[in-house]
Order: C-alpha cells, then sequence, then structure tokens
C-alpha cells in the first residue's frame, strides 16, 4: 500500500516512495530569515537564485523548493519570475512555496511539468481552495498534517489531521499517491519531545496511511548551535520511521546523512552509489591535490 | 519496566538505561585487524593502549571495551595486564571482552570496580559457564542474541535468544537490570535488509523485555568506504529504536551524532550538554587561532 509520487521538470522525472532513495528538496530558496536575499528579490534582482539552484542541484539536491514570501510584495508576480528563473538555471522538479492562493496559481501557470505545491492543511477552507487548483493543474500536493486547532501534540490527532487531507482530496479527484504529508518538526530546543512526537507521527502515518511524507528538517534544530549536525542525526532517525523527503539544507554532511541512510536502509543495494559518490569525491580531492602541487 | 545497567571503575560510575544519555564504548583497544598493535601487544609493549585509552576518553568515551585476542598468547595474563594498564590511565568503567573464560576470570579478578563482561551468547554450555562467574565477581553481563544454530536471521527468534539469556541469568541470581542484550548488527554491505533487521530486533527487545542493549557499531559499515559517515547516521536509527549502550568507534562525526541524538530524543534538555560541548569546541579553535597568530 506504499504510494509513489511522480514531479516532474520539463526534462526530469522524480519519484518518491518508499522503496526508492530518499528525496532531498533544497530548501535555500526562500527568503525568510534571509535579510539581503529579500531585499535583492525585491530589488528585482534575481542573480541568488540562479545561485542557489545550481549550488543545490550540485550538492545533491533532488528537488528545490521555491518561496517568495515578502511582506508588501506582490508575491503571486515575484514567484513566478523566481520559478523562470530555476527552470532556466536547472532541471531539478520544484515544489512551489507559498500560503498565498494567487500565488500558488500564478506559480503553477508558469510551471513547466508536475509540480509538489507546498502547502495545505487540513483547514476545511484550505482544502477547499488549494486543493481544485492542484487537481486542475495536475500537480502533487504536501497537506500539513494541523488544522482550525492548531498544531496537534499528538502523533494521532495529526494523523487524524492526515486522513482528512488524504480523504478530501480524493473527492477533488487528487489520487492518494499525490498527496504528501507534512507529520511536522518542531524544535526540540522548546520542547524535547519534540522529535519523539514527529518520529511517532512518520511511524503512524506510514503504517495507517501509507503515503509519502515530507517535511522542514532544519526546524528541528532551531536556535540551537551546530544545526547541520543535529539535522544531519535527525533524518537517519526519520528515514528510518518512513520518511521519504524532507526540505532540507544540503550542506555535505546533511546530504551524506541522507545518503549513507538510503545505503542502511537498503535502497541502495551493495552501495552502488554510495561507493561511486566515495570515488568521485576522491577523484576531485586528487585533482585538487594536483592543482595545489 | 526500563532497566538502569551501573557500571562502576574504581572512582567513577556509569549508569546505562532508557532515560539516560547514551552510553558510547570506544572499541579501539582490540587487536583484531590491527597488526601493529598485535604485534606491541606480543613484544609486551603496552604503550599503544594507555595512549588509546586516554584518547578514547578524551574524545568523548563514557567506558572502554578491552580485548586481548591474539593467537598462540596467553590471553588470560595479556587482558590482565592491559586492565591493569587502562585502570592506570583512566576512570572510565571497562567492558572486558573476551571469548575465553579463563581470560574472563583473570580479567574480572584484577578489575577495580564493577566490570561488563563481554559476552555471553544463548548457548546452553556459554551461558552455564559464564554466568556463575558473572555473579560471582556481581559484573553485568552482554548477552549476544545468537545460540547453538547461529545469527538468527529474524528479529523474533533473536528476542528468542535474548529472552533465555535474560530468564538463565535471573537463575544465577543475576538481575534483569545487569542483562544488557546485542541486538547483533552485521554488515549492510554483505546484506541490504540487515540493519532493517536490527532496528527491528531492537524495538522488539525494547517493547517486550526492556533491557538494556549494546552493540558493535561500526560491523555495520564493514567492508565500505567513508565508514564513520554510515555509523553516523546508523547509530541514530538504533538510538531512536531503543539502543542504548554501543561498542563504536570515538572519531568526533560519530560521537556528535551520538550526543546529537541525545538531544533531540530528550536525554539532554535544553540542550545544556550540547550548548557547553559546542561552547568548550569554540574556545579550543580560538585558543588555537590566537596560538597561529
Amino acid at each position: 500500500m506504499s504510494s509513489v509520487t511522480v514531479l516532474r521538470s520539463r526534462s526530469k522525472t522524480v519519484e518518491i516512495g518508499a522503496d526508492r532513495p530518499f528525496c532531498v528538496i533544497g530548501e535555500r530558496i526562500n527568503p525568510t530569515g534571509r535579510k539581503k536575499f529579500a531585499a535583492d528579490l525585491r530589488a528585482g534582482d534575481l542573480g541568488t537564485v540562479t545561485h542557489d539552484a545550481v549550488a543545490q542541484v550540485e550538492a545533491g539536491a533532488d528537488m528545490l523548493d521555491v518561496n517568495a514570501g515578502i511582506p508588501l510584495v506582490d508575491e503571486a508576480e515575484l514567484l513566478a519570475s523566481m520559478l523562470k528563473t530555476v527552470q532556466a538555471a536547472v532541471d531539478a522538479p520544484i515544489c512551489i512555496d507559498s500560503s498565498v492562493i494567487e500565488a500558488l496559481e500564478a506559480g503553477l501557470s508558469v510551471y513547466e511539468g508536475r509540480a509538489l505545491v507546498n502547502s495545505v492543511t487540513a483547514e476545511d477552507d484550505r482544502l477547499s481552495e488549494i486543493l481544485p487548483l492542484v487537481a486542475r493543474h495536475d500537480a502533487a500536493v504536501i497537506g500539513l498534517a494541523n488544522d482550525e486547532t492548531g498544531i496537534p501534540e499528538t502523533p494521532e490527532k495529526r494523523l487524524e489531521c492526515a486522513r482528512k487531507i488524504v480523504a478530501t482530496a480524493a473527492d477533488f479527484g487528487i489520487a492518494r499517491d499525490d498527496v504528501v504529508i507534512d507529520p511536522l518538526a518542531m524544535t526540540v530546543g522548546a520542547d524535547p519531545q519534540a522529535v519523539r512526537t514527529t518520529l511517532q507521527t512518520i511511524s503512524l502515518i506510514r503504517d495507517e496511511l501509507g503515503v509519502n511524507m515530507c517535511l522542514g528538517a532544519s526546524n528541528v534544530s532551531f536556535g540551537l548551535p551546530d544545526r547541520h549536525v543535529l539535522n544531519a542525526a535527525f533524518l537517519p532517525m526519520a528515514m528510518a520511521a518512513g520518511l521519504t523527503s524532507a526540505i532540507m539544507s544540503t550542506a555535505s554532511v546533511v546530504v551524506d546523512a541522507v545518503r549513507a541512510s538510503d545505503l542502511l536502509l537498503g535502497h541502495d543495494e551493495w552501495g552502488a552509489n554510495w561507493i561511486a559518490a566515495h570515488r568521485a569525491r576522491q577523484a576531485t580531492l586528487a585533482a585538487q591535490g594536483a592543482s595545489v602541487s
């Protein structure tokens, strides 16, 4: 009963699934908390968008999240421009990230391929606004496991939200394969039980619904030092519990932890990808050594 | 129903438990696969023992494994000498590692404190040989989840072995708190399902027996490149499943993954240890920077 979610750019297809290598979605093209980037975008300078798109794909991202949320900016127009820029730079499929319905609409209109829409929640008005749009564009959608009452504290209530999203999506003609649930990762700096709750939610959703899951992995380490090391320890746990994709940092320590986990969990048989990546690193080091000497 | 295993050196106490930070047992003082070290030991040179004891404790080991298994050497005599050397160098409690009953006996006789004996299996003759020795010395014991038929392929059969060890230990007067089960980690390079089997075994033993567990974590990456990165991804998974200690590398990437997992799993509330370790690293870097400039 495990799902496969198919996303496409103009030229590349990515499949998210429990029997596939983990899907790494680069988190970087997002002005939240990036003052300089936000100022550039406001001024119409999209150079950093191109740079970050290329850098994240080179660092191992399978897909890219693109978010244009800046206060007092026409988010629909900016998101469309950013999507065009990313599509011109790389061939990774895109996760179109906005809470504004007009921005999602504009984004889907300029997107060439099959996008992942980020996101809907289990709130009735969000479901009835966003799901028809997702269905009309034949996209897939991330559903956050929260509703009108906020973020549920228990895994069971998050499962209820997930179940509602999957059922309502079906009513709108969206297949279970195209609903990717976000089990919600909160910062462990504010709640020592936050990660355990997320891990239990992941296991429960895997066992009960069998749908793909995606979360904003960097949230767990918010406010703490050495965040990459924390993120690199969190992802193996979440993958072992059943997480199949994440919007995440593409810092090498984090991506390496994901690819190591693919091998450990049997998604890289006999370590073919792992060994190839090792040889590529060795070749790069040798080339750097040669150019230094 | 979760267990607490108390180990002691002359001056230091370590507790292994599901509500405690993970117990890191340094694997290095073992001549298996270390030709130079084996040759030194054979020649009576214990300098590397002292060096490795100090280095592993500095790198974050809570306990040290000590193994003297060299072909055609009097293992009892060598193990006793090595234990004296380690006890003179550091105050970490010790895991006395041998398959030879006379060596365990000699080791326990020179050990000052409460040792962890590594190991017994679920084989009848091993149980009846080793458990009385463990009981007589008031030690704790690692029980490998295999028996006369070899290493069970299924988590359920490993659980059966574990159950037998716990029950037989009780017959010899050894408390459940003092039995630490090794759920067995095999290399994923030989079997893509090896890690999943180990993780399921850990969960099962935690849920059914509630005893502490310890495994040789580096086994999972045997024969593969970039082993530390694989080990650093494996341990968070195993800890989330319920593993409470490991005989492991103290390479910084691996120890950092364990301490990150302690924080993520709620065993380092508000990140007090994590933040203190971060500040210590910053201070070291600053001191190095100052000495360079």
